[in-house]
């Protein structure tokens, strides 16, 4: 059954689901005068699930959100570009703290079901005038349209706000599914940082809630890679406030995978934007490894293939260069023959038993030459799988983060 | 004792020791008329030892050696730039092994005295008849200098060639130790690919001298990383061809710690060589981790730092970004508490418990504008140390690598 069957619809826009607001402005984070605060309120207490960063260092709104996430409910996500509020030590979990209080002062509900995210230069106290301010202003802003003023508060050096809306019906119940991300911008000295709040007026159990969001970014967000590096502040949260009056999903309920497939859509039309969004990138290429001994092996191939800047930087140059790709297999750790390997540019064969196969180099660089193509490699090893997202690198990538 | 007390000495000579001879010269592998091979031979039998690549894509030179090495001794090494055989399946096997066949029928020797590399493209078979006609003209070049012209004929896209001469005294009697390298240069479409042939006229016992090798191997050329990429082809090789008239050297002979300490200082000096000329690097700096609960540990968390893309291009900003080291440290899989870590940019402070340490930017800056710098973590939680020699990722770094 696939999404179409299902009834799923997937667009670009940032409608949001019933009962939720949203709004976007700006509070002098940031120099330039752009977005800089985002907020994002459910009238009623929704089940809450969340997936952070495995980053040992950890930025303060990181340490609450996990803290808040023990109790699984909450109502609001509030949020600031240009400024991280890592490694800021006490200060830091102080002001992530007030973050929450300040917006749970001005809504009238609890500070402890305010979820909050940072984003920007690390190392740097957050300015908690500007915010609470901006925290204030945003409140006054909320509407049901907001999502996409608050979707482009969210980015640093994205080039395009990322947002989707899916609808389905359960139980006969129209259902609204509600993403919205930034994706691996980095602005000095910050790291490149992803975060995602997704937003569903279905009612969902909140152990199911949180199995289906950790198995759809393992799926999506997990197997995305710009420059290989990772973020004190990753953030994926997940409301569902009920408020379309559906049967309580769970793994039982008759129409779960429909439910569960509309949440792995919007994981990965999510992931796949902030790749081809990601710094410098020109292009967006899919890794696919088959025929591995396992799919952890598989997954090893495919994500020191998407990582080798050797790999990324001849995707920059629209250049088929499987010995390179061949090369990151053979450094991945993954078991298999040389002998036996076959990769092929989209559907055009590029290797056949470890050697050139004899494809005119042309050929090829018609598909190198695409903005978005697949590498799918064959161990013919066994029945392992595993796919991967990356972008090539550009001059542009080393330019924007070269630049103070 | 350091080297200075053990009457170490090393210049940038490419002398070569007592009954070693060397040539270089243009065969056509290369299409710009530049030296693309190189051939070094001892009059008599020396012992041989060496150390590979660990990529499970490995070329056919490389399979060759390794087959040889089982034995243990060897007369010469023949080498091509240009062109690096692997990918070339049995084609590159027979290849590799005429390259010896015409090398020992030119001098006259066995074949299997005969060690061989090759650099460059991948995946396209080698031009034999140039090769062949090349190995004979360089056999007629042979000279006691030639040293310089043997390690320029190495050269792919580095733009220094890289030698090294070191002398002192073993039982009274002068010993010469050469080493000539070539980086982590790439053309298209090829690998970056690390070579390094040693030559000495001490006799040293077989077992002594791979183990000798084996560690200042670990302790110079593992330690270095330009793009976190590894080749098809990297080969280091060590003959010792006993001319010197010395008692041979094994760990028990009383000066075994003189010829270790050159062998060390000899291979560390061509790998940071091979690092400040990595391509399109502007800077080397060396990340030094102490404190960690094991080297392993501390191994993990300079490596990460030293590949980190997001570490290597603030380098090229001379940007002292302690918040992207720290970031990297966090991911490493190093075990450590963030409110311990203290980091250093030479002895200026910029880390201290995992917060800035209040220096102002100025003096940081002052140091990560130099050509070589260290950064030292400590992460004040064991004994574990290591180290790591890294260079700066550029704009020049993608440009040649994406240009075709």
């Amino acid at each position: 059954m696939n999404e179409e069957h299902m009834g799923i619809a997937l667009t670009e826009a940032a409608t949001l689901p019933k009962g939720f607001r949203a709004a976007g402005v700006h509070c002098g984070v940031k120099p330039d005068g752009k977005p800089d605060l985002a907020l994002f309120v459910s009238d009623e207490t929704a089940e809450v699930a969340g997936t952070f960063t495995t980053n040992q260092v950890t930025a303060a709104p990181v340490v609450l959100c996990r803290e808040r996430l023990e109790e699984g409910t909450g109502q609001a996500i509030v949020m600031n570009s240009g400024n991280a509020n890592a490694c800021t030590g006490l200060t830091g979990m102080r002001d992530a703290a007030q973050m929450a209080d300040v917006t749970a002062e001005s809504l009238g509900i609890p500070a402890d079901q305010i979820y909050m995210s940072s984003t920007g230069p690390i190392g740097i106290p957050l300015p908690m005038e500007n915010i609470a301010a901006g925290i204030r202003s945003a409140v006054d802003e909320l509407s049901e349209e907001g999502g996409e003023a608050a979707a482009a508060a969210m980015m640093t050096t994205d080039t395009v706000p990322k947002h989707y809306t899916i609808t389905f019906k359960i139980d006969g119940r129209e259902i609204r599914l509600t993403g919205v991300a930034k994706g691996s911008g980095m602005i000095h000295p910050g790291m490149a940082t992803m975060l995602a709040y997704l937003m569903t007026d279905a009612e969902v159990e909140r152990g199911a809630l949180q199995a289906c969001l950790s198995s759809a970014v393992n799926h999506s967000f997990n197997r995305i890679t710009v420059d290989g590096d990772r973020s004190t502040n990753d953030t994926v949260l997940f409301l569902a406030n009920g408020e379309a009056g559906n049967q309580p999903l769970q793994f039982t309920h008759p129409e779960w995978a429909i439910f569960d497939a509309a949440v792995q859509a919007l994981t990965l039309a999510l992931a796949r934007k902030i790749v081809s969004d990601g710094e410098g990138a020109s292009k967006l290429v899919t890794v696919r490894v088959v025929g591995a001994t396992s799919d952890a092996d598989a997954d090893l191939a495919a994500r020191a293939v998407g990582n080798s800047l050797l790999v990324k930087t001849s995707w920059a140059g629209g250049d088929p260069n499987w010995s390179r790709v061949l090369c990151a297999v053979g450094y991945s750790g993954a078991e298999f023959v040389e002998e036996a390997v076959d990769i092929d540019f989209d559907d055009v064969p590029a290797v056949r038993g470890g050697l050139a196969a004899g494809t005119p180099v042309n050929e090829l660089r018609e598909i190198a030459a695409l903005n978005s193509y697949t590498i799918t490699i064959n161990l013919n090893h066994g029945d392992g799988e595993a796919v991967i997202y990356a972008c090539d690198t550009t001059e542009a990538y080393v330019r924007i983060n070269v630049e103070e």
